[in-house]
């Protein structure tokens, strides 16, 4: 604990990041400061929203600028407090950034409970991933028993809670995800209906029709592009396109371009909605009494992609942009029992 | 009375309709059978949706074919009824098609009251259109107080309803039209807050901005294509799109192309929905609760374009496919006075 290490962002990347955008920088314990806390960072997570940070997407949330550690959650366990409401030892999720040690106001800190699973799912399934398909089906998609809900990215840590979730709702859920490995884990280990391997389809539109004969009630988009265009000549009556993320484009500077179906929604009344996670951080508790439960009775499966250490979490995050990791991709700094 | 005339589909357009694609014909009056209304047509109603039905792009509503009568709204005065609801003389409205008579179901029909306006109205502002800007704002763009709100067509018969419904919700409210006389009109005729006139600007997303400067929360879409795109460049949290029409694409083969803008939803929380008028035939009486009232108090102006003849029709139509018409589209068959 002599120092502290950190990743920030190097130089701003064109398209896909580059190892050389990122760069591993010493430097000192940072200084506590009244009412912080500082923690020791186990666990990193890298999510695709980081991408849009660095590209200042987001109105509402600070960029990633060239210099500055590269922002992000992380678990971990406190060494020390200025807050009565965390002592030495606890263990806490946060946006702690990718470095090994953190001050942070107690204010943004979540106090985890093993209780409801290792302190890795934090970041995951019990975390911001499993928050972001909890609300975004229940509330924007608002899937009915017995309707064919279809999900991208569908071994991706949203996308599998997501059709878990709808699943667990009475739905038919269709997977989309890239290789025949993801697709036999989404189908054997977490129990979708079917998945389509669109790599392995030169007409996604004709597979989802095949897939979906009663067409598409629900639609929960983890990647925009083609994938979007390919759902939406298939709504059902009353569709709802949950608009989570578009992974197949955060690394294309331009607009990206595709037909506008602007007809598919007026003759289906299809209602396609965006929302943000952050918007429901407030609501942790009650995503959590559903979803621990779920995970606890097996109703609810998730998978983690580990990289170890600091110094592999650009290369986790780029991988990541690339569709190589299964379910939750984290990075792990160090064992959680002390060092 | 001696014999009907219709106007029948004669070839199937390609692009914008021209006169050739139709044929004013001769028939014998209808036969009445059981539960029928004969009705003589005084009034047609020409609408952007009819050119939807000859490309039968609606899949819940019976398309026109080569040879069918053109379908649409019509009102008239009951000559002749096998219903005990409907009697000779009075006025009704309903999809009575093309031509001089025409049999129903007395169920298809409604009774109009001259008390609410002129038998006209109930092709307009107090009918089909008027209804399809009450709900499409009441229902699904839902402005608040205070909010800015967008309307495209602003000029015609469902736009500028829906555009003073927004201004009587208490919201600012920016037209787009085409041309310098009907941006004058929206604006000092029909109260709007200001209006673009998209064939005088040059960068409509740079005009929005100027006139938004709190951005967009309500867009009330009849138009579809650039129009669209450029609404979605500037939406405020929480926007939302109401896809009533796009009527700049009905005529374009082709899937239309732009720009998906997905990331907006989500930064945005932006809500886009389809709706379809008729599915709100039902509540006829509570909209015209509404909206009669703000005719006779003058919160709600209107205005016609009137072609004169069954002959008219198809020229009436594909005028108002190219926007030539202000307001309410009409062909006058009759006096309303008596045959």
């Amino acid at each position: 604990m002599a120092g502290n290490q950190r990743i920030v962002l190097a130089a701003k990347p064109q398209g896909l990041p580059r190892d050389s955008d990122f760069a591993l920088v010493d430097g000192p314990l940072p200084q506590l400061g009244a009412g912080e806390v500082l923690v020791q960072c186990l666990w990193l997570s890298v999510d695709p929203y980081m991408r849009g940070l660095i590209d200042a997407v987001y109105p509402y949330v600070k960029p990633i600028l060239v210099g500055d550690v590269m922002s992000g959650g992380a678990a971990g366990r406190v060494l020390e407090s200025n807050d009565s409401s965390f002592k030495l030892g606890d263990l806490v999720e946060g946006y702690l950034g990718w470095q090994l040690y953190s001050a942070v106001p107690a204010a943004e800190l979540r106090k985890i409970d093993l209780a409801h699973g290792p302190l890795s799912t934090a970041l995951g399934v019990l975390g911001m991933p499993g928050l972001t398909a909890y609300f975004g089906v229940t509330e924007i998609g608002e899937p009915k028993a017995g309707q064919t809900v279809v999900v991208s990215a569908a071994a991706g840590a949203v996308g599998s809670a997501a059709g878990q979730i709808a699943r667990i709702r009475g739905c038919r859920v269709i997977g989309i995800a890239g290789g025949a490995e993801k697709a036999r884990h989404v189908v054997d280990d977490l129990g979708f209906d079917a998945c389509i391997d669109y790599k392995a389809e030169t007409d996604l539109a004709a597979a989802l029709r095949r897939h979906c004969p009663d067409r598409i009630n629900v639609y929960f988009d983890n990647v925009g592009g083609t994938t979007h265009d390919a759902v939406m000549t298939w709504p059902a009556l009353d569709a709802r396109i949950v608009i989570c993320g578009s992974i197949s484009q955060y690394n294309n500077p331009a607009a990206e371009q595709g037909p506008r179906r602007l007809k598919e929604f007026e003759m289906w009344r299809v209602r396609q909605q965006g929302f943000r996670a952050p918007d429901y951080r407030g609501r942790y508790k009650e995503f959590l009494a559903d979803m621990a439960t779920w995970v606890a009775d097996g109703r609810m499966r998730y998978r983690e992609t580990v990289a170890q250490g600091l110094a592999a979490a650009p290369a986790a995050f780029i991988g990541m942009l690339q569709g190589r990791n299964i379910g939750k991709q984290l990075v792990k700094l160090a064992e959680e029992t002390g060092p």
